[in-house]
């Protein structure tokens, strides 16, 4: 398997004799040169981007510590952070003292699958020995603009994808709770999943009238707040999550917006006792009961998996480092920046919004070249409009000026729109929010299509 | 959240204001301090243990790059060295000409759930959507010496515990193949997970025998090697998984034995195109299909993850810095440290092996203080016995000198004992060894029961 970079073959073969220290320098070299530079400031194409410096110190001395979260015995000092930073996030969430539980988990699409785990052995303990083969058909609601995790969870834990009920948005993307209502007939319901910050639109789901439902029929509310947790540390932005004390679980994902490194997923429970109770098996080898300290500082056995990554580490230390109104202000200043990119594109001739406001930190929008603006947007226009953002995607690919997504959404019968996803790493300006706009301009004006 | 050190206070808590750099320095410094040494030659407590230093400063690098590993677009260094390095184990376990396909798992029982949900889907291609609602009870087959991950799994994945059969194991802790073909009976079996290297003992499965058995039957044979699978390395002990090219899928955890950083779980299958069909859901916005590339590079879609950390890099890394043969001679000094120390204490007074031959890298034995010496093993022995090991662990935990695992093992009626692990990093030497069994004796020769 050989790769062309300029002028030069890399070598990607692994072999029988091994390679000097001198050639494996080389190799970092070309790993640095051809790897995208996510934390520039114009990487932009993903819900994350920038490292933030402290946590990279953090999840550097993680890594040459090596060990595993299963245990107080092989990891005291990160199992007491881990305790730390989940007892904070519970409190930011507003559970009484912060009581409840979690764990840190690979990601958010398995942070999804905790909680619906949680859901379906809260409702029916007997599964976790019996299985689901006894079981009615259970129903599982996602919003439209939901993330596609649940639909696979839904696959993986043996509900299949069609338990999945995907409720209708509004035109900003969340879920309408009149359309829960109307749903949630036929099969069983067992657990809605709210989204805080879509993937796309990066729409908060109404937390309290959602929660209303729930409560109402005994549904399991677990919050999908891996893109939009972090507006829970602005004063000013976590009224998006407004009710989301009522939450049974949230996963959040401080690896996205907040710029600590892949990967980092807390998961959090509002019930104190229940994830051991549903994920525990005692093996013995590990969780020995005749320890000579306090065992239950061992968290491993809440857990789906047994070696488990030192994820909370980084996190504790950017947190330790710049304090509640640290974070706050690298949250705020993310918000601010979209707001002001939003409000410059608005009424700038070839932009073209695809939503009214902005939500998150993403802003949603079509670029027009100059021969396709100000004509009817019949069916054929669009098809050429649909064609826009691949080619500009090519052209700042190929330049590496610039790197943003860009997606149809077809449920809302959107052709292909950019993406623009502000983070918290490198902290953005206003002048780099002026070159993205002008870049695109540059970029995709001249298109003849 | 406070907790003493030496004559020290470590705040763990979280505030509104930050810390400065001088006390973060300080903080650092005790993470240091107060973590478990687990690249000492004498952490022998775990299945991993010290850090590869090729594969840590793999990991660096890919850490401080902070990229995802779902799609070319964002990680193409990255997702071609994951391509090697699949394409490598393939070849390695022995399918023609490395054909199959893989991904990188967060840890060794998420690759568990890959094989299971594989072989699911493989049967009943249906439950993807239709879920387990309809399906017969499926049986699942492990040994009774088998790791608890897949019993962790059943529950996740819809199948319940109690579809988890734990075929009977031989003396040496391997599963008996004339058992598992009177266990097949009842329900449909769908998948037998043999173990190469079971957690305790070290046992590897007959995968010879038990693959005929999962032909003639139609059962899919995944393969839990993530503690064994190095063995596959060293031309004098891959024998230990002779038939191994027979498993429909297979897991490795490198971060195990041959001392990646944690997590690095290397899952491969054989059937290729399976993995995409089972797992895919196509979101649109992240894979686009209208890309101006080989969209067959993004294949994040395979997996049940959306984000993925990067954690093929740094096995490549150490894998291309040491070659095949670098890793074969730090595999077979590993197990030649377990030869020499079974050797060594087999014959001397106060050890007890629990089982005549070293299989893996696992030595298990127990310790017999003086006052137990050279009586009878009634009850009433080894229920004395049973607190040894416990007292043993607390010396050596408090004085540092040495961490090593005990457990009972209770299907096999085997009270407490010890498990020596030996693992690659780093290089063990006879001297060490020695030193292990002379610090086990001391610490408990004198002990009062």
């Amino acid at each position: 398997m050989r790769q062309k970079g300029k002028g030069q073959t890399l070598d990607f073969n692994l072999s029988k004799k091994g390679t000097s220290r001198r050639d494996l320098l080389k190799i970092c070299e070309n790993a640095v040169k051809y790897s995208v530079r996510t934390s520039h400031p114009y990487f932009r194409n993903q819900l994350y981007g920038g490292v933030d410096p402290y946590a990279l110190a953090g999840t550097w001395l993680s890594e040459a510590l090596n060990t595993n979260q299963y245990t107080f015995e092989v990891a005291p000092f990160f199992m007491t952070t881990e305790r730390a930073i989940l007892k904070k996030i519970r409190e930011i969430i507003g559970w009484p003292d912060g009581r409840g539980d979690g764990i840190f988990a690979p990601g958010g699409s398995t942070g999804n699958m905790y909680g619906i785990v949680a859901a379906r052995y809260n409702k029916f303990p007997e599964s976790k020995v019996e299985g689901m083969f006894g079981l009615p058909r259970l129903t599982l609601f996602i919003s439209q603009d939901a993330h596609y995790s649940s639909i696979k969870a839904a696959h993986w834990l043996g509900f299949g994808t069609k338990s999945v009920i995907a409720v209708p948005t509004d035109e900003l993307g969340r879920m309408i709770p009149e359309e829960l209502e109307k749903c949630k007939c036929g099969a069983v319901p067992f657990c809605v999943v709210a989204t805080s910050g879509t993937t796309v639109l990066g729409a908060f789901d109404p937390l309290e009238a959602i929660a209303k439902i729930c409560r109402a029929n005994d549904i399991w509310l677990h919050v999908d707040a891996c893109w939009g947790g972090s507006a829970l540390l602005s004063k000013k932005h976590r009224h998006l999550m407004k009710g989301v004390e009522n939450a049974d679980s949230l996963i959040w994902n401080p690896h996205k917006m907040l710029g600590a490194p892949l990967q980092c997923s807390p998961f959090v429970i509002r019930h104190e006792g229940l994830l051991h109770k549903c994920n525990s098996a005692s093996a013995t080898y590990l969780f020995q009961q005749d320890k000579f300290y306090d065992v239950s500082y061992d968290t491993g056995d809440k857990s789906f998996q047994c070696g488990r990554k030192v994820d909370g580490f980084k996190l504790w230390t950017m947190w330790k480092a710049r304090g509640d109104n640290g974070l706050e202000a690298l949250v705020s200043n993310t918000f601010q920046c979209a707001e002001y990119v939003h409000e410059l594109i608005k009424n700038r001739p070839g932009f073209k919004m695809v939503i009214p406001e902005v939500q998150c930190t993403n802003v949603c929008f079509w670029y027009i070249p100059e021969c396709l603006r100000n004509l009817e947007e019949t069916e054929e226009w669009w098809t050429k409009m649909e064609k826009v953002a691949p080619e500009i995607k090519r052209r700042m690919t190929v330049e590496g000026s610039l790197l943003i997504g860009y997606q149809p959404l077809k449920h809302k019968n959107l052709r292909n729109f950019f993406r623009l996803v502000l983070t918290c790493q490198p902290p953005l300006t206003t002048e780099n929010m002026d070159f993205v706009v002008s870049e695109i301009d540059r970029l995709g004006r001249d298109m003849i299509l």
